[in-house]
């Protein structure tokens, strides 16, 4: 299954939720907070089990699935884009775990509860030490907090990840709910964009984990399939990215048609006929395509690493990490200029704050800094210069 | 008097007014509405008598001195910089005035009670119509409303221009208290950036304007010297977009050294230290410093023209004028640039809601609509290609 | 069939010829004329055949094998990839024509004598003139000449078009022999770049058209079919651009892992540990796989509506028009940024005649300006904001 | 003295030269080699003894009035503005020597016989070896060869430049006559730009050296005027890039008034009308007249360390190399970005060999290369974020 053989009935769910969560983005955007209804009608839309295998009560669609989904939903608001795709990579530990009956048990519940997950996973925070539990019945147990825990507030499950304490090499993951005892949800979130992904701070007061919530997670780049998670989230971001730029345009269209003023020295009757700003929309959509031909590129090449599974090779996994880092660092430069420029076919007017056209600029420019753009552009040339793959990591 | 021979005591007032205003410009910045201490300040430092002649009680400085300052306070404020170039923006229509016994009479009121002036004439808005009075002792009466008031709000003074209705030619210009009676300045200016300049509408219900408070103006190609308004606009401008840059590279210098940390991959201790953070403050201030040089060079040739008065031509004009146009539109660019970037040698926590640094980049975008940098590159490309100034108007 | 279900021998064929001209590339760059040992290879390898319809003796691939064999070409010697592209782009007038014998006829004789077609058609250029003949047997007669005529030297066969001068409306094709009496073919070109494409002029004297030579040919924007040879001769100047990327990409590796020096102040031992030169190699290739996945995008569509044939709606027709522009655009830019760029990844004596590494720079260069790239972009922009199509032309 | 008070006249010198020069510069730049009539002129315009003192027969000129012959001459051939600014160069290493006796001696016979200097000096090239001498009578002996010895065909002196291999730390500095026995000069040089610079490669047989040729030459960081010959260089090659800017867009001017054709779809009369063409001039100049006013800016801060001399410190030494290197980078990229894109306001037949309108990028491609931009814009980010300046060396 790739991009042009995903089920489009998805789509066409994706676009109804767009249509319905742009009816009040800029508003929620001037509020941040929780996204409540918004995440109600993403559950009652069934795409939160999108990715779950068919056999565990799921729909079996692929990432390029997700990555499409995740990118309608940006165009209208990247916050619900950014809580749908991040939801998927919470599953993702789970559902490639090596621990099978961990994954199935898991997620077979997360399928017939309609589950909506949240992460505090965070791999540049230190400031949660989880260890063994002297507590009986419990496996682990959690103290201190973690930041940028996206999507935590109104989730169902909270997905954790750390380091063995005992062989520090490899890791655990588990899935709790975000209602057990101890851990507290902050409402802290307050960036100036993606506004309501709440990816704020989850604090953990003695929580306990239990065995079958806890699996051990090998990821080693001896086994390059257990090294894919960066390769999935640098692609969400590219989604957010050309979802914003595409939503920037829509907009853009709908004012410069309906409200913008011919300028006096261009000697047009409508803005819509000045050479100038055609000139510039014709700059933002060829750069946008661009930008979304290399994506969907990339989205072939995952659907394929992830059809290989531990088949794959470091190479395949190279290959695939160097094209999501270019499809990333290309989207996000495209989503930041396109966002920007945006003004200059509208006009003074269109600065106004009531029209929330920042928004875009705001929201790429938030998430275009996770992971360095010059790095990734370094991995970049690392791979065509010197036939070297990027070591896997957390963001590369 | 040039860019070099500015008295420097203006410009250190105006830097310990800049270090001021810092101290508050984040939340000012969210608030909106009207700086009234700031102003108070502005009142206070003496600094609004700038530009009016010693002979008339004012400082009798040159353009470049108003800019400076300009520029001086944007860095820290751009909407204190705007207001403070409007007010002097509003003094040129009396200044230049041919009628000089009008011009005498207001700006040495203006310099002994210390007035603050707005405006209220931006000539895109036709909603404001003023015709001859049939009330005893009234000269004028206005009724209606204008948009992008720059200032207005606790101003002493509003500078109101109208074209003759008689002869559709000439101009008036009238200087009235902004206390006037029918005169509600309304406090809706609510944009991205330049949150504070009060650019919002004045509306006017049988305003009077009695016959010592407005004197006719000469507006005319013949006289070069009657056309050089957008010269000046298009100059504070420009000084408001390398004020935002210089403003967000300082903000950035201090938190990367601060607060920023080292990427993983870099093999640096410090952030400050990273190779591409290194290049990338190097691009930002190459940019900023030609951005700068350019600028300064059309503020000489601002200070020339301003000198040569009426004995002006009009190729003088032209090649003054495109100065400013080139200077306008690379600060422009290089303010939207800079401003964009400079998060990248940050990191993400740095577009925490709290810090701010978005501001520069509203505040530059705002300001970069009023006039397309489209039609001032046409005009620029005009005077090179085919040596044709630019038709006199409100905008070239 | 699509661009991944060319059948794959035959790029491995273009590659092979690849290898061979990239031999004495850069010495053929310097002579100009014409490269008659490689047009030779070129008749030999089958390629010629490619697009002509298996049922008359050729290949019967798609338009995006004749595309990609250009690109591959091109890496080696886009003068090469641009004569073979041309001889398609002749052969199109005569494949597409509605009197599918005259197709027939002379396309089978093609494929069995291997011909190689040249044009002398370009429709600028107002300074041929063809008539109908007055003498015995003869159709038209041909007077004047005509420049830009791509392939003629060598060329076994010369495709002319004119409209007909009885109705103004419609469009004649001829397809001549190259060694027909009065045809004189000069070896007058000499630009900067694609330097043996023998792209200079063709001239005329009482050139003799016989009937079976020529046939009318409808060219009218009711039949949206019949305007689509500017969709395809932009693309393939974009394969072009790309196999241009890709070639100075592949000698700058080569060169930057065997001969740069490490830079004194980057305490690197070698050129290509170097973090600004990977970066570099980075931001290349980011833009070239973007040009890559936006022109493959635009190759689907063109097989699409090669496929649809008459059935090609005004619609389907813009939106593969505004791709391929958007593609040509894009992949222009590209070429440009890249060749121009691209001997900062191997330092100043990389600059030296011998390596002939300017030449990627000149042959892009000169192709880019044969249908200016700002009015692409117009046409991309009124598609996208106004839903408007291109009016089709030669051009768009 | 300043570039505003530099002597007129010899601006107008220098101008006559450059009318002279472009004459034959098209034909010139194909055949490379030395351009002996056009330096010959040079002898005889009086330009060389522009920088040597009065007192020691010279016109006593500012360094800016050096570069600014450099800029004009380089608007119309930039291997003959190469030509002067390195002979000035040479002279640089004598006229700052400590040993006054030794300057005084060598720039007053400079004076009297009208000396065009060339050097044998590149620092990076290690495959000349200069001992101290055996041989009765000479001091040192130099044996094998250099690279990059700008301007030493037709050279009446050539500048040396060693380590004294005792201490390993002092420098020498020798002046001999071009002629002397021993010395072979090859013509050699065959770049992709700057054709007639003579940058080839010298080779030295047993080449005497003898004691009044050669002077110690102190270069330390702890004498920061003994360090600013890279200051000094990167200054040059500012001018030599403005200069091919200037001159590709003149040529252009020229072009597009009275050869370049309106296109078809632009709906006016003359290619000079057409708007994008006219924002296209725009932008070419906005970046040029940017990057005049920076360079110009650091010429000040030139003639300002220079008058220094002794006196200057390392904080001065600092900001004046970082202004210089940003002036570098920015006209570099400007003449890279101006002398490509031109083409695209002339059309495709611009691109004729003939016209030779591609030499200005080729000039500037060449000298963009000998000085990495990316460190140059490390050393500037080093110093704005970190007030650091560059550790002194033959680039930096």
């Amino acid at each position: 299954m790739s991009v042009t053989t995903v089920d489009q009935d998805f789509i066409r769910r994706a676009q109804e939720l767009a249509d319905l969560f742009e009816k009040d983005a800029i508003e929620r955007d001037q509020l941040g907070g929780t996204p409540k209804a918004q995440r109600d009608a993403l559950r009652d839309s069934g795409l939160l089990n999108l990715l779950i295998p068919k056999e565990w009560g799921g729909h079996g669609q692929t990432w390029s699935a997700v990555m499409q989904v995740t990118r309608v939903l940006s165009t209208a608001d990247s916050s619900l884009g950014h809580l749908f795709a991040y939801h998927n990579f919470a599953i993702f530990y789970t559902l490639s775990n090596h621990d099978r009956d961990f994954a199935k048990r898991h997620l077979t519940a997360s399928a017939s509860n309609n589950w909506f997950w949240g992460n505090s996973a965070n791999p540049l925070d230190k400031n949660l030490e989880i260890r063994k539990s002297s507590v009986q019945g419990a496996s682990f147990v959690a103290n201190g907090h973690k930041s940028f825990s996206s999507g935590s507030p109104d989730s169902d499950i909270l997905t954790l990840m750390w380091i063995d304490p005992d062989d520090n090499e490899s890791f655990f993951v588990a899935n709790i709910p975000s209602s057990r005892k101890g851990v507290t949800i902050h409402d802290d979130w307050d960036h100036i964009g993606q506004r309501q992904t709440g990816s704020g701070t989850v604090s953990f007061e003695n929580v306990e984990i239990y065995p079958d919530e806890a699996a051990s997670r090998i990821v080693s780049p001896l086994i390059p399939f257990s090294t894919i998670g960066s390769i999935l989230s640098q692609s969400v971001l590219t989604q957010v990215f050309i979802g914003c730029a595409i939503g920037a345009l829509k907009e853009a269209k709908n004012y410069t048609r309906s409200k913008a003023r011919a300028w006096n020295a261009s000697g047009v009757e409508a803005a819509s006929e000045d050479p100038y700003i055609l000139r510039n929309y014709g700059e933002y959509w060829v750069q946008t395509e661009a930008a979304i031909s290399l994506a969907d590129r990339s989205l072939e090449s995952i659907d394929a690493i992830w059809e290989k599974g531990n088949e794959l090779t470091s190479d395949e996994r190279s290959e695939a990490a160097v094209l999501a880092a270019a499809a990333n660092v290309f989207a996000g430069q495209v989503g930041l200029e396109v966002s920007s420029r945006v003004f200059e076919v509208m006009g003074a007017r269109s600065a106004a704050r009531g029209f929330g056209y920042d928004r875009f600029w705001r929201n790429v420019r938030t998430h275009t800094l996770h992971n360095p753009a010059d790095y990734k552009l370094r991995t970049v040339g690392n791979w065509h210069l010197n036939d070297q793959g990027p070591t896997p990591s957390s963001y590369s």
